[in-house]
């Protein structure tokens, strides 16, 4: 069966997983709020992501304030160039974002053309959708096959171009505005930070962080303290960044305020081998190179991360590493592994510092989503924050064996030189110390052959000579036994939130033969709630029992909840299958004579039977951080058959 | 042992508790990064927040956006009132908050004159007090008898002063500038909300929310659904919030973002009973009402929630069953129950829709410090949202009885209506179906007495006169069986920061002869760190043990860290008595032999002895959501003496 965006969309609604925020007041575009399912499902993703990656590999987590200064920003190069390219209708004061104008016009020309062509384009059934295009209408109009390769070749790079180049982009195949046809502006830059005011003055300037990564970097000298000096190491931070988007779309895809979880890993720039690579080394990742892209294809490669970073396709083994824990993560979580792929950028789309950068992808109705970027930041954010605040970030090590050096030195007879030179003593000093070490070689030749140098110092009207009994000039051997070196950064960053979208794209199903049916399959470790119980009527005798279950899942950590309504047994599990609550017990007439309950699995409908006690150790085994299958966590239940389903 | 502020701010300091945000661009006041220790303390007392509040009473919990348009916060009263007041220095540009600076002024004068009659006022060791405080130097003047009872009955109210009233204050005490004498302006009202503009048009002004109820408030329709329409219940929300303070102080006590939790608990204003109520009645609580304060006194009556509820101390049993739960809750985190009271607001303190309210207040260094805030906000916030965007947020209850009225009711034979009065026909039924029951009640009387009934319409120049055959005026009785009514809300706020730095002052002590040891005696469920893992030397052979049991704490769920520097165990001890580590696990050489281990108590650095599988069944029990004590939990372990501590 197609996915039916629609249809996940009116599950969601109802079940209030998220609603547009401020939907009273009309709403504001790009701002959700989470109800129940959607707020627990966000809470045991988040709580997993700490599992996998914080506790794991201890990491430092730390919590760092959103609000953050204008300066901080500044020099992180936010102020200049966190921005997305926009134009405006001068006659309707509609305001685009280029980018996707392009996109969007030229993937409706290639359309039309296919429509004149008589090739069925693909039917676009979400209304949401619709909505939020900005062209309404394809017109069935034939290109040559040339613009048509062309234009394919433009959207294959569409997120490598700069706002120069997508303003020629716009002259070149005429773009205006979708609606009235009228003429657009220049691409013009608009800084993507929410900007307020620190304290009552209003001189503090400030913005929402754009990212969570920037207190993380500020903290490092406490960070590396902290950890009793040890490197390689890693911070994590969990926490609500914000994106001033200029015209959001794609529900959850794309929003203004948005959960993140950062890790930065600070690694020896000269050894980026990574002690635990060797675990995940026969991972299976299926990679879209950044030459493969040049060449306008989006071909797969797949292939283990030992392959990768032995063939030079991944930069090295702690970005490889990483790669590898984030597709373990997200298949853990429910990704489906075919609907994953990780892209390299590109040498337009990757920041000049960066060695080398991947993005997990999803796939969802909306297109290849990146939800986790996976970077080499080089050394660049420690440098930049260091230089402008002339405090180090580095990481000083004793070496194992000091590195020798021999540089030439002058030493001066001080005594003898101030009667000397008097006034001009000084700056024929300051003239002498402070020669390059090419100057000392031929000075140091000069004095052993003359007995003498000549030189000429400003400020001293004649040439200078100074006789070989004042001055020496020789190499000299020094032990340097500290290496101090700024770590590179290797940033694996989650956009929890399109990660939880597109989930909910893979876990999503109706049901075989019951077209009403819709299922939300989440693994039991994610699923908002973990069992559903349902007396089999609002007979009081079910209460004791009701609560000597919930109780007794409690005591083991696993959230329940009762559904005590009248609708039927079937439609009680149904309206949980949409919430995809993974198990469900019910209580009957039997459980009154012999304390025995039904445990039912959501996505088979399979259900077995037996005591509280043991229905409890089954759940708790299927639910657990490391979970057994269903078949071993029942084995020892009785299969039972009841016609709730109908 | 006194308490000594500034040894604990250095601990703190030196173990990256929290740090001022930004430090190293010389930092932002009321700003602060939690470091790993203060981040895990923090997540852990929100994961106990949850269990406790969320997931004890089956509470709905969201996660709401941090930007919130203008319309919904001037909505809500924040654009108007959600202000502090300052005053401005003209001559230096210094701005004041007003409050705090009258509040420091006087408590200034009240110790001069103490000083000057030659009673000792206590010292204030606190270097971060001494720099924050805006008056330097206390004089010593003696005042009048009268004069002093007059300032101490002043600063008793303080909180409960508006702007007008503290100029007067400053007028009548001729309060200036303490720095340098010179006359302030009056007292202005400022804003406290970060403003921002939502989207790239600028247009859409919003602001950083000061509190996570609104989002609640708003999707109060969404969350009565999703309980099936049950009354009453309960929402949660724990997140960021955000106040731009005039000018913050007392560290992490008055901050410019914070988290908060909030429960806004939805109840029928006709029933304010609590189903749970008597399962807290017998709670003790130390209760600091009203009226003691509008005396100008503070002392405390001590009562079981269920007197103070019966006797109407408290205004009603939801209201005492929250705060019966707050009490339960920090104690559980490790409040000091003789360190916290609930203080009654004043009635120029509450809002004016507020039927009662209550604050937890915490006792440290600065003083009691508001921690958790606990309001019945009646039906304010649901109306006036409702009022402004003409959506119904009600609830619809069907009744057990139905309602029975009986009116009059007005009937027209229409067929003879319309020809008898032609065009005025319309104005006429309009006039007689929109009267008011008492007019009704003398009209019928007029038409059974004559037959007729004459009025006046606006519009219809002559007297109209209406015969019995073309209308009757009768009772009717109707059954009304829905009763439809906005729910009132309690809520319970907590500001987490506010009780994280309470709770490290209440845990914090000086190991008792040994002057340089501090320790912070965090409760097991609450300490960052559970287990610090120590083996004696860092010989290779202790690995493959330290794997075993960290694996093996990891399994059941237990956070642990390895300390293999080379300090002394002792040392290496005391390091983590610094951060709150409950327990440490010692592995030394006759580990290798027998592979017993020694368990240590982090407070009564009592130690015992066991098999690794025996000390990790003996920690899990401590450190469990119902912990047991380490005589229990130990109970079967050898003990255990060393010399490690010296």
């Amino acid at each position: 069966m197609s996915f039916d965006r629609e249809n996940l969309e009116s599950v969601l609604k109802r079940r209030f997983f998220y609603a547009p925020a401020f939907d009273l007041y009309g709403g504001v575009s790009g701002l959700y709020d989470y109800g129940p399912p959607g707020c627990a499902l966000q809470a045991n993703i988040v709580d997993l992501w700490r599992k996998h990656f914080v506790l794991e590999e201890d990491m430092l987590e730390v919590d760092c304030t959103m609000l953050t200064p204008y300066e901080v920003l500044k020099t992180s190069g936010h102020v200049d160039k966190f921005a997305d390219w926009m134009c405006r209708d001068p006659a309707t004061g509609e305001i685009f974002r280029v980018d996707h104008l392009v996109e969007e016009v030229l993937e409706s020309r290639l359309k039309g053309d296919k429509e004149a062509r008589g090739l069925a384009a693909e039917p676009d059934k979400s209304e949401e959708k619709k909505r939020k295009k900005k062209v309404k209408e394809i017109k069935a109009v034939k290109l040559d096959d040339e613009t048509v390769a062309e234009i394919e070749s433009v959207l294959a790079q569409i997120d490598g171009y700069s706002g120069p180049q997508l303003g020629e982009l716009m002259k070149k195949y005429n773009i205006t505005n979708p609606a009235t046809g009228g003429p657009l502006s220049e691409p013009l830059e608009f800084n993507l930070m929410f900007e307020t005011a620190i304290g009552p003055s209003g001189q503090l300037k400030g913005y929402l962080r754009p990212e969570t990564a920037q207190g993380q970097f500020l903290n490092f000298n406490k960070l590396l303290e902290s950890n009793n000096q040890k490197m390689p190491f890693a911070s994590a931070s969990i926490g609500k960044s914000f994106r001033n988007e200029i015209s959001p779309r794609s529900g959850l895809l794309r929003v203004r305020e948005f959960l993140m979880a950062e890790i930065e890993h600070f690694v020896d720039p000269l050894d980026k081998s990574h002690p635990r690579f060797v675990e995940v080394a026969d991972t299976k990742l299926r990679l879209l190179n950044k030459n493969t892209q040049q060449e306008g294809r989006t071909d797969i490669d797949e292939m283990t991360i030992g392959e990768a970073v032995k063939a030079g396709v991944v930069d090295n083994e702690t970005l490889g590493y990483f790669l590898a824990r984030i597709y373990l993560f997200l298949i853990r979580i429910g990704i489906k592994p075919d609907r994953l792929r990780f892209r390299q950028h590109m040498s337009n789309e990757m920041a000049h510092y960066a060695a080398d950068c991947w993005d997990a992808e999803l796939q969802t109705s909306y297109g290849w989503i990146e939800c986790v970027g996976c970077a080499d930041r080089s050394a660049y954010d420690l440098t930049v924050h260091s230089n402008r605040t002339n405090e180090k970030l580095v990481v000083r090590q004793t070496r194992e064996t000091p590195l020798v050096t021999e540089d030439y030195e002058v030493e001066l007879d001080k005594k003898k030189f101030g009667p000397k030179f008097k006034k001009d003593g000084k700056k024929i000093e300051t003239y002498l110390t402070s020669r390059s070490q090419d100057e000392l070689e031929s000075l140091a030749a000069e004095l052993d052959e003359k007995l003498k140098i000549t030189v000429t110092v400003e400020g001293v009207d004649a040439p200078v000579e100074v006789e070989k009994e004042l001055i020496s000039i020789s190499r000299k051997k020094k032990l340097d036994h500290i290496r101090e070196f700024t770590p590179n950064v290797i940033e694996p960053s989650f956009g929890i939130g399109r990660i939880l979208y597109s989930l909910m794209e893979h876990s999503f199903y109706i049901r075989p033969g019951s077209e009403s049916r819709a299922v939300l399959s989440f693994p039991p470790l994610v699923a908002p709630t973990k069992v559903l119980l349902v007396p089999i009527s609002n007979d009081e005798k079910f209460g004791p029992f009701l609560r000597q279950i919930s109780a007794a899942l409690r005591r083991v950590g696993i959230s329940s909840k009762v559904d005590d309504s009248s609708a039927t047994i079937g439609r009680r599990y149904a309206r949980n299958d949409e919430l995809g609550t993974p198990f469900g017990i019910t209580v009957d007439f039997d459980t009154l004579a012999d304390k025995s309950i039904t445990l039912r699995e959501r996505d088979s409908t399979k259900q077995v039977r037996g005591s509280i006690e043991e229905v409890v150790k089954a759940v708790q085994s299927m639910v657990a951080v490391e979970p057994v299958s269903w078949e071993e966590g029942t084995a020892n239940l009785t299969p039972f058959t009841s016609e709730a389903e109908e």
